[in-house]
């Protein structure tokens, strides 16, 4: 997507052909700072300090940091030993592993001189990959907010969309899963408004998503996640759409805590919501979301210290609860398949069930497994 | 309420008998700061400058402040000027406002060299008043916290209670609203726990709530906005109770931004949800809270900075939106008298409806007309 009007992907081989690029991300929406990977360690340390984050962007960091530990030394020995500095940083990331494995068992075939532009080839395979899924989404998702625009009907102004946390380009390698359709929406004419939710205790809406529809130009406004509820009793959101970390094969949706108290509040309110997720992330092994999908706990530190530019212009946190206070910090919640109208995949738009899912991806009949990698 | 073992209001007359003791809010929870006010002035500062909050403690604060006005100069002209200035302070507090108007009709009856005396004793009266209809208000609320504690049956642990916002003893002038059962029943001796809601923009919940009953001992748990509805769905919240701004004669409740998303949740996993209020909050002149309820839209910088101490131990501010983002802030919200299981007064418990209303209230019989003040 675009930033400040020139094209831009959240990670892409510099113009020498060799280094990569990204975007430190910790630091918006305060400062744009590209950073320039060139070593396995620099793609190491991107991915364990959340210079990149999103499970797209995550595995395909990993890819270029194989391609860039390739570069150096193509040894049978250091493409186990890249693999493991690269599974250090994150363990529990599906999208790294995956990327990992991939990676190893690719370059494991080949002759060592071979394998650092096989691993440039394949690292940006993965990316192109990433975003011809997602520019799909947004196709199949765009129809919706076609729809959501003619049933305005007369007097309409604007397609008003909510949505929760980030799940934009800077999450993937371009598009987004649930901004994709808005992305396209936009640069189709269709007059649209996001509305953000800031999506505590991270605040990956108000760092994140503002910024990025911001710097595209996508008229938005955030909010406190407090506020969608009120906002849908008053009409005023026509469509909601969120990313999803994980969905069941029955459709339930796992994704970042509070998303399920929007989806209860939509279909409260007979307000469509929707869920974006390429098809690798359906986890075609679990059903039952609330009995089978272990929620992360994650620090307290994560609700207690809050980060921002202060008046001086310096970056930093402040800590906003009583010094002994008890925290709980649940990182996701599960929102049942009868509060999600659609799910909006790759391959189209279908029912959040596991007949539903089936039509799209039918080779999944009878066959157990999980997603991804296989 | 206790503040580390010394019981403590949140207003009350010094030990010399004529100023005015408060807590100045703004800094808690980081510094529990003791504020002297000794003119009407400080008064009105107190109440501009949001050291007291809370629809009961504005209105004693400012009942204390025509004491204070009175005690330097008595005369006719001062009773028009004190109101003025303390009504300009926070021109739609509701309370502020019947306080102000109440102690002008009593002082305009009496001669000047009456009027001191009258003004201290009716301000303490004021605050005695508040006390007794939320003590009233918790031993209501403590027969509803011992029935969730004895369904609980086998293998109980504790009762787990989520409350929204502050309606605790900083918001009146003792005991709270949604908080007073919660004193009661820790006070007595059930095991209970309670989720602070952060309850962003302001984070009352983070800075207030926890603070209070932390230094009370009671044990809690705080959380972001956006994880209640997880926590239900996982049997870990067995009640809610919140307090109230506003309660239509139908029983729909507007109360902070949020409140509606916790009602949904409690409902759609079917935990009883509570809404604590004095009667005088009832609004008996109008029914349907979604049409007749007027929500306050405050500035967008509520959102966009967040206080908290710093490393260094600096109390400030850090604002976490882009700088050039487009920020609404409605304030409140209104909840369904359907999604309330019972409202809790200080005559009673009751349904959230006209009938629920009138049975704890037959005097509104036929007889439309405002709240408090009459």
């Amino acid at each position: 997507m675009n930033v400040d009007g020139r094209s831009t992907r959240s990670i892409a081989l510099a113009a020498d052909g060799w280094a990569v690029e990204i975007i430190d991300q910790t630091r918006l929406p305060h400062e744009f700072v590209p950073r320039r990977l060139e070593s396995l360690d620099d793609a190491a340390e991107a991915i364990r300090d959340m210079w990149v984050r999103g499970a797209p962007l995550i595995g395909a960091t990993a890819a270029y940091g194989m391609a860039l530990a390739m570069g150096a030394d193509p040894s049978d020995e250091n493409v186990i030993h890249a693999g493991e500095i690269l599974l250090a940083t994150r363990p529990t990331a599906v999208n790294l592993r995956w990327a990992v494995d991939d990676m190893r068992a690719r370059l494991g075939a080949l002759a060592p001189e071979a394998r650092a532009a096989a691993a440039y080839g394949r690292a940006a395979q993965v990316c192109d990959e990433d975003v011809a899924i997602n520019r799909a989404i947004g196709e199949h998702g765009l129809g919706i907010i076609r729809e959501a625009w003619d049933r305005r009907g007369a007097g309409r102004e604007r397609v008003h969309i909510l949505t929760h946390c980030n799940a934009g380009w800077l999450a993937t390698v371009d598009w987004g899963t649930a901004l994709a359709p808005i992305y396209l929406a936009h640069d189709e004419g269709l007059p649209i408004h996001v509305w953000v939710d800031e999506t505590r205790p991270r605040n990956q809406g108000a760092h994140l998503t503002a910024w990025e529809l911001g710097r595209h130009g996508v008229p938005h406004t955030l909010i406190v996640d407090n506020a969608g509820g009120h906002l849908m009793q008053r009409g005023r959101v026509d469509l909601c759409i969120t990313g999803t970390d994980r969905t069941t094969a029955a459709g339930d949706v796992c994704n970042k805590i509070g998303t399920y108290l929007k989806a209860l509040a939509a279909h409260d309110n007979g307000v469509p919501f929707y869920v974006a997720l390429p098809g690798p992330t359906i986890d075609w092994t679990i059903e039952d979301g609330l009995a089978d999908v272990p929620i992360e706990e994650r620090d307290g530190g994560e609700v207690a210290e809050v980060m921002g530019r202060a008046a001086d212009g310096t970056i930093r946190s402040v800590h906003i609860a009583p010094p002994d206070c008890p925290i709980a910090n649940p990182a996701f919640d599960v929102t049942p398949a009868r509060l999600v109208t659609g799910l909006i995949t790759e391959r189209g738009v279908c029912a959040a069930s596991r007949e539903g899912l089936l039509s799209l991806y039918p080779e999944r009949h009878n066959r157990p497994g999980s997603g991804r990698g296989e």
